[in-house]
C-alpha cells in the first residue's frame, strides 16, 4: 500500500502543467466563482440562512458546484499564495456556515418551505451527494490551509447523517445515496478526523445497495449487492465514484471482498467499456456505460466528470496495490479524457467528449447541470498530488513533468528534482538529493515497447528490470547529486481496437508517448478527414510547433485520400462487387495534433480512428 | 397522379400476407382489444362521460390506440366478415361517442378535473393527435363500413378543432400540434365529407410550424418554416407523419412548395438518414434522427412506427408522383423495418428494430406507450390498398402476391389475376380479364440490375422498356386470359453502404429478391456471428425451408471463421502492425435466414452487416 505524497511537497516548473495550473488559478477559478453567484447559487445559500428573500435558484442539486470550487480553491492556495481567492473562499466558507440548520442539516434546496421534503427521495435528490461534496471540501480545505472553519460545518452534517441513516433495528432510517459520493468523503473525513464512524458510515451506505433501497435500477448501481458486482454498468460518473469510495473503504479495512470486486469491475471496464482516449460512458441516454464493445465514436458521452472520477477511481487502486498498471490508465486518462474536457484558455468546457464530430460539437462556458467545470478545475489543483507515493523506504515515481518534490521518508526528506520536456520528449532525467539506501522506483509506461526503455544511473547502464507496465526499481545507496535518466521511446504508435468494435476496424488511432492524437480539419484544409487513409507502418514524422495551440508537438505522415467513387452520388447502399487490383488514389501530407487540445481553433471536422492500409 | 384502388377490391390469397393478415384478425386485434380494456384505455372513455368514477389510466395520449385499434378494425372488416370484431368496433365506438363533450371537443385526459387544461400545451400533451387517429379511424371505418356513426363524432369535434385554432386576426388561437398526425387525418375528412374547411386547417396547421408555437425545436419540426426544411431532423415519427401530411396537402392543393420541399426531405432520408432495412432514427434520445451517415447498428432505434410512417409517406409520394421510386422504399421499409416489429405469432412487438443484437432485445406484448402494436394493425389491415394504382387507362401495379383484384378504369371494371410465390420467387404471372385496349404497368423493382427482368406476355418477349426502378408499361388491346409473366432474378445481393457510414466498412449485408436477411445464432450454433467473413463474391445458395419460421428461403455461404487473435486476450487496444501475408481461417457454412423474422427463436446473437473479404 502506499501513502500519497502531498501537494504541498511537489512544485511543477514545467511547460505543460504549469501554465494550466496558473490558468486555473488566475482565469478558470474567479470566472467560476463569478458564475457561482450569477447563477443564484451562492444567493442560495444566502436564501437558506434568511438573509434574502428570493425563490431557489436552479437544479437540486447546485449546491455541489459551490463545494466542488471550494475544494478546487482549496488545493490552490496550499500550493499557491493568492489573496483574491483566499478571501472568496472564506467568503463562501462564511455563506455555508450561515445556511446550516441548528441539527445540522445542510441543503439549500430542501430549506424553509421545502424543509419538510428533507431525505424524502434519496433516489433522485442528491442530498448525499451534495452532503459527500461538502465534507470533501471540508477536508480538503482543512489539509490545505489548516483552517478547520468549514470543517466544524461538514463535521455537524455528518454527524447528523451518521444519526439519521442506518438499520432499522438501531432506529435509523435505511437509505443510501442516488448518486454516490459521500462515501469516499467519509472515508476522508475518518483519517482526518480518526473518528471511525465516518468509516462505518460509509461502509453502510456501501453495504445497503443493491438491496432496492433505490429502486433497484443499474442506472444507480442498485441493481445487485457491491461485492457481487462485475459489470460496469449505469452512469458511468456514479459508477466510479462508487467504485473509488469502495476502494477507499478497502483501504481502510482490507476487506478481500471490496477488492475483489473492485477487480473484476476495473478488468471490466478497461477491456470492454473504456474509449481509447480513456473516456467512459457510451450513451448519451442515462449517460451511462453500454454494452461489451459498445463504443460510437461520433456519439460517445465520455463526460469529463466520468474521466475525473475514473482518475480518482485509478488513483486508489494504484495507492491500495502499487500496481502500474493503475498509474497507466490514471496517465492516459488525464491526458486524453480529462484535458479535453477544458479549453485551452481555460473557460469553457466540454460535457462531452466524442471521439469524432463533423465540426458542431464546441465547448461551452457553463452549463445548467455544471458538475465539469468546477471537477477539472479541483483535478488541475490537486495535480502535483498524484506525481508521488513512497511504500516503506521506496519512492514511486508515478507521473513526469519538470520539478521538484520533498519527499518524507521515513523520518528523513529526499529530495527529488525532474529535468524533462515529458510529454514531448521521453527523456527523463531525475537527480536524488538525499543520502542513504533506499529504493527510487520510476514507472514504465505500458505504452513502451518492452525492453525500448532505457535506465542510466549517473551515466551508467541499468540493469535490473526495466519492464514496461511496471516500475523500474533502483536500489541503492544514494548519495546527494545523483542522477537517473529514464529514456523512453517517443516513436509514433498506430493502435488498433478490439475486432469487436465495429466502427473501429480498419481503423487506427495515433498515440505518441502518453497522447493520443486527432485529425483536426483547420490543419488539413480541402481534404475530407473521412477520406484520409493513413499507412500503418508510417513513416511518421514528429515536429514541435512552439506557437500552435499552446506548444505541441504535431505529426505528420503521407496518407492515401480515397474519395467516394462516383458511384455514390446519391445513394446510401448498392451492390457490392468484388474488388480487383488496387485502386490508384492521390495521396497527401496529413497533420494530426493531441486531441486534448482539439476544438480550439475554428469548428470543423475531427477524427481520432483514421482508416489504415 | 394516381388514383388508388380500393383495398375492398384486391384479395390476396398468398402464403406470406394472407396468413399475416389473418392472424392480425383473428390474433391481433381481440388480444389488442382484450388490452385497451385491461389498461384503462376504454374506461377512460367511460369516465369521461360519467359511467365509471375512477382515476384517469396511463399516459395522456391513450385515447390514441383505442382510435388505430379501431382503424385497423375496420380496415379489417372491409375485407373479411368477422361478428365478433364488429361488435367490439361498435361498443368501442358507443363508447367513444358518450364521452364527447356537447361542444365537440372529446379528450379523456382532459376531461373533469382537467377540462380547464384543454388545449393548454398543444407542444407536449398531443390533443391534437389524439384528435387526429380519431378522425383518421372514423373516415376509415366510414370508408370500410359505409357507417357514419364514428364520422359524426369525428366532424363534430374537427368543427370545434376549426372554430379553435386559426391566426388571432380572426378570433383564434394561434397553435398547431406538438406531434404530427392531425394534417393527414383533415386531408382526408376533407376527401371523405368534401368540405373544404378541413383541408384549409389541415393547411393552417402546417403552416404556422417553424414560427416557434411550439418553442422552435427541430425535434417538434418546429425550428423552420415547413417549405424551408432540407434535412429529416428531430423525433422520426413525427417527421414522417408530418410529410405524409404535406404530401396529401400538396395532393389536393398542388402547391409546387410543398413537393419542392417533401422531395429535398426524401433524398436527404433515403440517401444519408435511412437504415439498410428502411428503417429510420438513429438515436434513442429523442427517438431522433442523428447526423449524416449516423447509423448505429446495436443502438439503433428505428422505430417501428416510423417505418409506418415511411410507409405513409411513400405512400402518398407515389401517389402524387406515379414515381415508382417510392414504391421502390415502400416494398422495402414494408417487409424490413415494418414487418420486423411484430412477431410471428402476431402477439408481441418491437418497439426498437436493431441492425445488431447480443440476445437481449426481444419483442414484448405491450408497451406503457403502446403505439407501435395498433400502428402495425392497421398497416396490416389495409395493405391490399397498396397493391394497386390507376393512372388515367394504365393500372399501375405496384406490389407482387398471388390474389385478385378488380380494377375500375375508365367506367369498366378490370380483373387481375396475380399467381407468383413472390417474395420467395421472381416469377409473377398476371392474367389479365379486360377487354379493350389500356395500359398495365408492372414495377421492375430497382434492387433488379438493369436488363435483368424479363417479361413475356402471352409467351412472347415483350420488347419494350423494362428499366430496374420504374414502371414496364404495356400498352395493347387486351382480351380476357391474356397473360403477362414478370420475371425478376432472385439472385443473392451482397449490399456495401456508403463509405461514411463508419460502422459498416468492410462489411456487407445480404439480400435475396425484395428482403434483407441476418445471420441469427439459432441457426449457426457455435459461432460467434462477429467473427463470420462472408465471400463477396458467394457462392450463395437459396433454400426454401416451409417449416421454418412461417416457411422462408434461408441463404447459405462457406464463410471464414476470423477469430480475434490470442494478442487480445484481456485487451480492448494495442499496437497495430502492418498485416503479412494472408491468414489461414478456418471455413463454416453459415445460414442467413430473413430480418423480419429474427428474434422468434431462442434468444441468440443477430448481426445484419456482415464482415466480408
Amino acid at each position: 500500500r502506499l501513502r500519497p505524497v502531498s501537494l504541498a511537497r511537489v512544485r511543477l516548473s514545467d511547460d505543460f502543467w504549469r501554465p494550466r495550473r496558473r490558468i486555473n488559478r488566475e482565469a478558470t477559478l474567479p470566472a467560476q466563482y463569478a458564475r457561482l453567484e450569477q447563477t443564484g447559487r451562492l444567493d442560495n445559500f444566502r436564501r437558506a440562512a434568511g438573509k434574502i428573500d428570493a425563490p431557489f435558484s436552479g437544479v437540486y442539486f447546485n449546491d455541489s458546484d459551490v463545494y466542488k470550487w471550494l475544494e478546487a480553491a482549496s488545493w490552490t492556495l496550499c500550493t499557491d499564495r493568492d489573496p483574491d481567492l483566499e478571501r472568496m473562499v472564506e467568503a463562501a466558507i462564511d455563506e455555508i456556515e450561515a445556511a446550516q440548520r441548528p441539527d445540522g442539516y445542510l441543503n439549500t434546496y430542501f430549506a424553509l418551505e421545502r424543509a419538510s421534503e428533507r431525505w424524502t427521495d434519496l433516489t433522485h435528490k442528491h442530498e448525499l451527494y451534495c452532503a459527500g461534496h461538502l465534507i470533501q471540501a471540508a477536508v480538503s480545505h482543512h489539509r490545505a490551509t489548516g483552517g478547520d472553519h468549514l470543517l466544524r460545518v461538514a463535521r455537524r452534517f455528518a454527524d447528523h447523517i451518521c444519526d439519521t441513516f442506518g438499520p432499522e433495528e438501531e432506529g435509523k432510517r435505511p437509505g443510501t445515496d442516488g448518486h454516490e459520493e459521500i462515501e469516499m468523503a467519509l472515508v476522508e473525513l475518518y483519517r482526518d478526523t480518526g473518528d471511525r464512524r465516518y468509516l462505518d458510515q460509509a461502509r453502510y451506505f456501501l453495504d445497503v445497495r443493491g438491496r432496492g433501497l433505490l429502486g433497484g435500477r443499474e442506472y444507480h448501481q442498485d441493481h445487485r449487492p457491491f461485492r457481487e458486482m462485475d459489470r460496469m454498468v449505469g452512469h458511468a460518473v456514479r459508477a466510479v465514484y462508487l467504485n473509488a469510495g469502495a476502494a477507499d473503504l478497502y483501504a481502510e479495512t482490507g476487506d478481500p471482498t471490496l477488492l475483489a470486486a473492485l477487480e473484476r469491475l476495473w478488468h471490466d471496464m478497461t477491456t470492454r467499456r473504456m474509449y481509447v482516449s480513456g473516456g467512459i460512458g457510451s450513451r448519451y441516454e442515462d449517460e451511462a456505460f453500454g454494452e461489451d464493445y459498445e463504443l460510437p465514436n461520433d456519439r460517445a458521452y465520455a463526460e469529463t466528470c466520468a474521466a475525473i472520477g475514473s482518475v480518482m477511481w485509478n488513483w486508489r487502486m494504484l495507492s491500495i496495490s502499487g500496481d502500474a498498471r493503475y498509474a497507466d490508465i490514471l496517465e492516459h486518462v488525464l491526458f486524453n479524457a480529462v484535458l479535453p474536457g477544458l479549453s485551452l484558455d481555460g473557460q469553457s468546457y466540454f460535457y462531452q467528449n466524442p471521439l469524432s464530430d463533423g465540426g458542431s460539437h464546441r465547448r461551452s462556458p457553463w452549463f445548467g447541470v455544471a458538475c465539469c467545470p468546477p471537477n477539472v478545475a479541483r483535478l488541475l489543483a490537486s495535480l502535483p498530488g498524484y506525481f508521488y507515493g513512497v511504500c516503506e523506504d521506496e519512492i514511486r515515481v508515478h507521473l513526469y513533468a519538470e520539478g521538484d518534490a520533498e519527499i518524507p521518508l521515513e523520518g528523513r526528506t529526499v529530495g527529488l528534482r525532474q529535468r524533462t520536456r515529458y510529454p514531448w520528449d521521453g527523456s527523463i532525467e531525475i537527480e536524488v538529493a538525499g543520502e542513504g539506501e533506499f529504493g527510487l522506483a520510476l514507472r514504465v509506461p505500458a505504452w513502451c515497447q518492452d525492453g525500448s526503455a532505457r535506465i542510466e544511473v549517473n551515466g551508467e547502464t541499468f540493469h535490473g528490470e526495466a519492464v514496461s507496465g511496471d516500475y523500474a526499481r533502483i536500489r541503492r545507496p544514494w548519495r546527494p547529486g545523483d542522477r537517473v535518466r529514464l529514456t523512453l521511446p517517443m516513436t509514433v504508435r498506430p493502435v488498433e481496437s478490439h475486432p469487436y468494435v465495429a466502427e473501429n476496424a480498419g481503423r487506427v488511432a495515433l498515440m505518441r508517448g502518453p497522447l493520443l492524437y486527432c485529425l483536426e480539419q483547420a490543419d488539413n484544409p480541402g481534404l475530407d478527414l473521412r477520406d484520409v487513409v493513413v499507412p500503418i507502418d508510417g513513416p511518421f514524422s514528429a515536429e514541435y510547433r512552439p506557437d500552435s495551440l499552446g506548444g505541441i508537438v504535431a505529426l505528420r505522415t503521407p496518407a492515401e485520400v480515397a474519395r467516394p467513387d462516383e458511384g455514390w452520388e446519391g445513394r446510401l447502399y448498392r451492390e457490392a462487387r468484388p474488388r480487383t487490383g488496387e485502386p490508384r488514389r492521390p495521396t497527401a501530407g496529413v497533420t494530426a495534433v493531441p486531441y486534448y487540445a482539439w476544438a480550439n481553433r475554428e469548428p470543423g471536422r475531427m477524427l481520432v480512428w483514421l482508416r489504415a492500409r
